[in-house]
């Protein structure tokens, strides 16, 4: 017998003791369950962790597709409806074909009077290979201390596993799902997602119409111990400049000092583009960058980020700002700009007095909300046009955007940010950091872009999980306590999305 | 029966018709010689450009010695006394150890009424394959359109050759040398001359303390038509500037905006070195430049040096100056300064968004009499930490003379210089184009530093030879008029030298 327990949480309202709610009553019985179950979840994904479906690896595309059919299975397990979508070829750095692995799309429940959350995840993992360093074999899920060792545990076999325990758990306890769920699983995730976008624009008015939140859970909290939810991430757009003088390398010796040599252009146009403070010279460049509200701001008070363990995490000596808050809000909500290098210039050990004709500087730009990239993109070339005019070289300047990816920002006034809050307050006892990434997750933007949905994501890895490193490894606890938020999560948004609904209703009757 | 022909010319002091003037008669009889044997000498060339003694490919080091004992062979021809000498062995970077080959030393005649001439060459070639590009097989010498190619004829074995003819034309017309003549031949001078400093220090007291001039012919002309004599090379300073942040990469979506990064501040440093006229922005550095006198400027004005078409042989659309005399000025006898390159950021094609930790650029200086290396050295790294302090970064700076060679300027009174002049004027209908080289030719200021005695560079290929090309060339005119500009040069300098000393003799008498 199923219980129907989203009408239930609808006609009773929420009380305060498990013995008046009946919400709270699953919830414990869910938890109870989890928590019995533990060692299951962790054999399968341990079972997950033994496939190396390596995504860049070529000679293991089919690791990836029976990677995506064993997760498949376990969709199927828990009554979905699976599907394998096809979404081409790719073509190799050495002009070879192969298949890309199918995507998964799966439906589970169409109760048109339930929520539809869409739960992404990838199966894919990075390369690992024991002499890079692990200490223990990459894929076989190795427990020391109570962590999870084993590339994909964190990155993102973990994640996607725990959403499944959690749907899985409402099954063996016979409790009807609180909301209609749809899984889109993908195996390229690692080398681009490749072919996902063209998939999200065909199935955007069929596997997506019904769908009312999408989670995402592919990256991590900003510490070992607080939970987080993730409301943006900045974007990206890398830019080129190429300074060609002559047909060829030429001498230092024969022609230095007659001659504008294109490496001094080239130097000077990076120069111009941010000063020692870390600010960026291009006029405009911060006219579009979304106000900083005194309400924003306050979300920034409460986060947990030890600056000092940050600095030395990362290695370094300074930052450029002292507070917490001023770190932050450089790193997520405003933008950065960075030199990477220059192609076409002597790069190896030693000496070599060339003068190369034709050099290439590489720079990017994490922008931000509400910089559009062609703003960015016309101010970039404007300004490095204008610094190049005044130097009056006879040299050749090329601006080139080589790749722009839009930045991502959520309204975390969304129904399931304020369910997953409630969740995470449930399971971890705390509230979570509001936190924003200061990298590029295009899947988010993606979704946001196409489907026009709400788009969450939401970690349950810690800080130090070490994704796509030697010790990629999801804690026990994380991933045991990552399955009970999860299923409070789908309890919870059931809940409020039926309060959004009585409410709608309620004023459609009153108007 | 041997004409004591430098006798003859003190005794009967010059005329102007070969019948009133010994010395025109003799050379007149050289001349004939050289022209009636040409194919002779051609012949020779082509015997020792067809021993493939690349000095760079180890594999190839027992072609070196044999090269040098064939030269060691054509010196005995001559009457010469010769030395082979062992100069140690060679460290590759694999760690294996190779010997070196022998450096000639040889001599002939000893007559302390004769001023010595040293003559240095090299037998040794840089590397050439047919798949590199050669029209002809490199190691064939093969005459088209009245040039000799094939790797080694102008670099350095036509030039050797010539001075050997021009001394055994001397020998074949039983005319007694006007000079005592010494040679020191080397076979590593494509590989920067290793082992050779060690010896010229070892001879100095000895083999080199009864030479009064040493002549190179090593270079070429400033155009395919005008004689030039050398008089003077830049220096080579090589910096690097190493900026050290954190311990490792960093993502720039992950730290971007926050931290001071490594990469601005070397490029901030590369910035401010050299304005975009060319101008070095080193306080200083512009202090030890020797003053251009109105003698010096003079030299400037009948060079023959097209600019037009020199653009076009480098292939650039503008010079930094405009006129001819500009140009000269500052590719031989004011500093530059030119960037090469960055050792440690992304430098392949593509997009990378990494911020590298560790970044060392490269830069280097031609400098000038009189500016001296320490001098140079101590102005730049000041510099550059002033600039760096400026920016109060908490990175590391490192800044690095890798590796300094000091310019090179003779006085182009010396009496070789007057003589190689009138040797020119006598062969070639015109006079030499007094010329310097804008890169640095260590061996010039090598010899003049050790030995102190006058060294000359007297370059008998044409500036379209193609050294070190896939058309290296001598064209057979330049080497037969070479051959007779040596022969010419060898009783100049005999009667300059005689008259000077006749001079100090006379000083001598009445002081």
């Amino acid at each position: 017998m199923t219980f129907h327990i989203s009408l239930i949480i609808l006609l009773f309202g929420v009380g305060h003791s498990s013995f008046s709610n009946p919400m709270l009553l699953v919830e414990q019985q869910l938890f109870q369950y989890i928590d019995d179950h533990q060692d299951e979840f962790v054999q399968k994904l341990a079972e997950w962790v033994a496939v190396e479906s390596d995504s860049l690896q070529p000679r293991l595309r089919a690791k990836v597709t029976e990677m995506i059919k064993t997760a498949a299975v376990s969709l199927r397990c828990l009554g979905a409806d699976v599907t394998l979508n096809d979404t081409g070829i790719q073509q190799l750095p050495d002009g070879q074909n192969i298949s890309l692995p199918p995507v998964i799309l799966a439906k589970l429940g169409e109760d048109p009077l339930k929520p539809t959350v869409c739960f992404y995840g990838h199966v894919d993992v990075m390369p690992a290979k024991i002499q890079d360093g692990w200490k223990t074999p990459p894929f076989t899920l190795t427990e020391i201390d109570g962590n999870l060792y084993g590339r994909g545990a964190t990155d993102n076999k973990g994640p996607v596993l725990a959403w499944i325990n959690a749907v899985s758990t409402f099954k063996a306890l016979n409790i009807d799902l609180p909301v209609n769920i749809k899984f889109l699983i993908e195996g390229m995730e690692e080398a681009q997602s490749i072919g996902l976008e063209g998939l999200l624009e065909k199935e955007n008015q069929r596997f997506f119409s019904s769908v009312d939140y999408i989670v995402i859970s592919d990256n991590t909290w900003l510490t070992t111990k607080k939970p987080a939810l993730t409301y943006g991430t900045r974007g990206n757009a890398c830019f080129s400049i190429e300074v060609e003088g002559g047909e060829k390398d030429l001498h230092s010796g024969g022609v230095g000092g007659i001659i504008h040599e294109p490496m001094s252009d080239l130097i000077a146009l990076l120069d111009s583009l941010v000063n020692s403070s870390g600010h960026i010279l291009i006029p405009g460049i911060y006219d579009d960058v979304a106000p900083l509200t005194e309400e924003e701001k306050q979300l920034y008070e409460p986060i947990e980020f030890d600056l000092k363990e940050y600095k030395t995490n990362i290695g370094v000596k300074k930052f450029l700002y002292d507070t917490k808050e001023e770190i932050l809000l450089h790193l997520w909500r405003f933008p950065s700009l960075s030199i990477h290098g220059i192609e076409g210039a002597f790069y190896e050990p030693g000496i070599k007095t060339v003068i190369p004709s034709r050099v290439t500087g590489k720079f990017s730009i994490r922008q931000v909300p509400h910089m559009a990239l062609s703003t960015v993109e016309c101010q970039v070339k404007k300004y490095l046009e204008d610094v190049f005019s005044e130097r009056k070289s006879p040299n050749k300047l090329t601006v080139t955007m080589q790749m722009g990816a839009s930045p991502w920002v959520a309204n975390i006034r969304d129904p399931q940010f304020e369910a997953a809050k409630k969740a995470i307050k449930k399971v971890f006892k705390q509230d979570p950091d509001m936190i924003r990434d200061g990298a590029t997750i295009p899947i988010a933007r993606m979704f946001q872009k196409i489907t026009k949905k709400s788009v969450m994501m939401f970690p349950i890895g810690a800080v130090d999980d070490g994704e796509h490193s030697q010790k990629e490894k999801i804690s026990r606890s994380n991933y045991i306590n990552g399955t009970k938020v999860f299923a409070s999560f789908l309890l919870e948004i059931s809940k409020l999305h039926g309060e959004l609904k009585l409410e709608a209703s309620k004023l459609k009757i009153e108007t």
